[in-house]
């Protein structure tokens, strides 16, 4: 799939330079090398967007031969939520609210996946680092099957910051990792909970495991020894919701 | 991504011709349009394998500019088991056996993440109906993070009849559909289990959903009505995995 069609794309300096000065969420600017565009490129810096040299002919095929005048940038599908406000929402919307974390998670069809099984599921939300995360893109809300629309997302700066906060506002904050000791049906998941999902790599970063109250591993039979970021997600979201309802 | 990545490849009238001659599975024979082929046309269509005419140049970039001879062959990575033999196994290795079966699922990404589930959960194998249904391909293989080198994958010419066979044999047959009238924790995922996934836009077919012992559905308490086809065989594989540790 071409990135023309991975995301919203803004064409030409005007478009690019408001935009930034809007504060949209930009996920990268792209500059043909010749043009000269020190407003754009200063501002996108001054933000720590990801800023991207590439050839005309480039600009010319992602902008669909528009007028780029020498440069685009791919905007998010949607606005991010502010953390605070989300954990505020969180409270007003259910006394036992369930947020998902996703900890440097890679790839953008489980990032689709998680949010629409976050949605369908009845969470408050979801949060992910500022760094090393896919960002929400139209790749993401594509697999969310239309969840995105419903699905408040916050990125933060630092994940272990945040999980601290979510804990003294009354969160337990979950993580699912093979180390863990019990597994997702012997932790209790009621009660304000944050599940922390790892990357599909590497996992959990350290800081963010240690940081846990629990860590819940999955039941694991066979010569494989996890599951798709996506699926180990939906099978602890579900088993909250089973001992939410009275442990059937 | 090419399809030349997504399936092995066999390459020349010889290769193919052994091929079809020694039963191995192909998901698909490609022609140019002036290949004179009468005995690999009338082999492939008496397997009722789908054939292709493309052009000349199609051929030489999917055989990395081979010596194609106006022929290619997609083939699966792995070769099927026998229905029968998977049950005859299932029952060999376990009491409660698991089976999984994908009613015409499309997406080769949640076939690979359903096989990656089924295995690491300790199912005995998978069952798939001949038409309408992704194959064994490449893509599946690298989906399933290595789960289909361990896990027996079947293909029946009649899902109904498997279903009805599966159910002489002893299994409790379990669909999964938004109408069930229990859902995934209400109903006894103990004994021996077949779980049906239908596709991921259709969910399963009629006559399946018919023949199925009972019809389970999921939870769904947002906007979004359901989840990812892999997400969904993933919750409910985990659930019957902890009805039979005791329900705790």
């Amino acid at each position: 799939m071409s990135e023309s069609t991975n995301n919203e794309i803004l064409i030409g300096k005007n478009a690019v330079l408001e935009a930034l000065k809007a504060d949209r969420e930009i996920n990268k600017v792209m500059f043909s090398s010749d043009a000269r565009l020190n407003e754009i490129n200063s501002r996108a810096k001054d933000k720590k967007i990801p800023v991207q040299k590439v050839s005309k002919s480039k600009l010319d095929q992602l902008s669909g031969n528009g007028k780029h005048q020498g440069v685009i940038a791919m905007v998010s599908p949607k606005e991010y939520i502010d953390f605070d406000q989300l954990v505020d929402k969180s409270f007003r919307e259910s006394q036992e609210p369930i947020l998902i974390i996703l900890d440097e998670l890679e790839d953008p069809h489980n990032f689709g996946a998680i949010l629409r099984t976050a949605e369908a599921a009845g969470a408050q939300g979801v949060v992910i680092p500022k760094r090393r995360s896919v960002p929400l893109t139209q790749v993401v809300a594509k697999a969310s099957a239309g969840a995105l629309e419903y699905m408040p997302v916050a990125r933060v700066s630092n994940l272990v910051n945040a999980i601290k906060e979510l804990q003294q506002r009354g969160y337990w904050v979950v993580g699912t990792d093979a180390s863990g000791s019990k597994t997702h049906t012997e932790v209790d998941l009621k009660g304000p909970i944050a599940l922390v999902i790892g990357s599909e790599g590497k996992g959990m970063g350290r800081l963010v495991k240690e940081t846990c109250d629990f860590v819940a591993k999955l039941p694991m039979r066979g010569s494989i020894n996890s599951l798709n970021a996506s699926v180990a997600a939906g099978v602890v979201i579900y088993e909250a919701l089973r001992q939410r309802q009275g442990e059937r």
